[in-house]
């Protein structure tokens, strides 16, 4: 994953981009103010001058980076077709040292997010984030799910079922693959164990090959 | 969930108690050795006579209770039969509160398990914890992919497959529904939204009824 932050626009950015740092890092419980500011060699009082303290920063650098995937996949310009994306998107989740894209989340930072989610358990501000994340990664994989699902009604693809049996909605897909994502995100930063990843990838992509033809791309 | 401590054996099972209801009031952060002492209106020096610290005593809780999870499915005496068993699982972690089990987790437990889950990342006990306890839970749902499995076969359902293509393994199975179940439990706790977890249920069980038939159950 490349550094989001290697032409900090403003202050704001150049904080966010030094907590972002720090966060990779230290990790979310070794996190302090001071660190953030080791991490753009600036005093502490700097980043206190912008935020109230850590939890502030963290959730608007959270917000920050969510505003760039939006942004990134508002448009129509993806690299991969939306079959490919789906599979990519499970794969950056399951195994994100074996992906080679420089959008894929790398290890430490799945890590930081992990510790970050889990603050949401408690606090409002961090679940209130994770909400509108959630929303934004779902409207993502429910346009991919529709227009593989019509990828598969175009190319007839495996056994077509006649249109009335086209009766999954694809927002039903993308909870699926989302809540599949967020769980191997969670394993893969809380156990040792690896021997899992490829298995899910397998079954996540024979979900998605036996689904996408019962997907109705007009629901 | 009942409470598993209502006839502790000993002192440890005492604490552990203590420690397991002051887990649910308060919630990792704001759990104290001084809490859990009221808990059980002990002082917090017996508590300590047991244990060094806090996450000592919460790791010793996770494995007591998984070693009742462990003891609790290790015979052949399941109320359900494998495909419900199988279903029920993925409801107890989407949607604690809709279940009416009293084996499910409720939703207080589940965030507790969320934010204990998350020391893993950074904490070597508790990763040790999870990755067994990701391997327990693996066990029993494979063994009941494969018990499904074989139901599917004498029962005849749906469309079965040729006995070359049950190609699919029982883990691979297991570890998706494994890896989805986390997923539910982590967003769950973690987002005011609960309009997924309808959806979330449903597909995991179209997954199982498409999949069960081309399952090996002698893999």
């Amino acid at each position: 994953m490349d550094d989001p932050f290697t032409e900090p626009a403003d202050t704001r950015e150049t904080i966010l981009g030094a907590a972002f740092r720090a966060l990779c890092e230290h990790g979310y419980a070794d996190l302090t103010i001071k660190r953030i500011g080791e991490a753009f060699e600036k005093s502490p009082s700097l980043v206190y001058h912008h935020y109230d303290g850590k939890d502030e920063l963290l959730v608007d650098l959270l917000e920050f980076l969510l505003d760039g995937f939006e942004t990134a996949v508002s448009g129509d310009a993806f690299e991969l077709p939306p079959r490919a994306r789906l599979d990519a998107y499970v794969a950056a989740m399951a195994d994100p040292g074996g992906v080679d894209d420089e959008y894929a989340p790398d290890g430490r930072f799945l890590v930081a997010m992990v510790e970050l989610r889990a603050q949401a358990a408690t606090d409002a501000a961090y679940r209130e984030h994770f909400d509108r994340s959630d929303r934004v990664f779902r409207r993502f994989l429910e346009r991919s799910v529709r227009e593989a699902a019509a990828e598969s009604v175009a190319s007839g693809d495996g056994a077509v079922p006649r249109e009335a049996e086209r009766d999954v909605h694809p927002a039903a897909v993308a909870e699926t693959l989302q809540t599949l994502a967020i769980g191997a995100m969670l394993r893969w930063s809380t156990t040792a164990d690896r021997d899992w990843t490829g298995a899910v990838r397998e079954e996540a992509s024979r979900y998605l090959s036996t689904t996408l033809p019962a997907v109705d791309p007009e629901a």
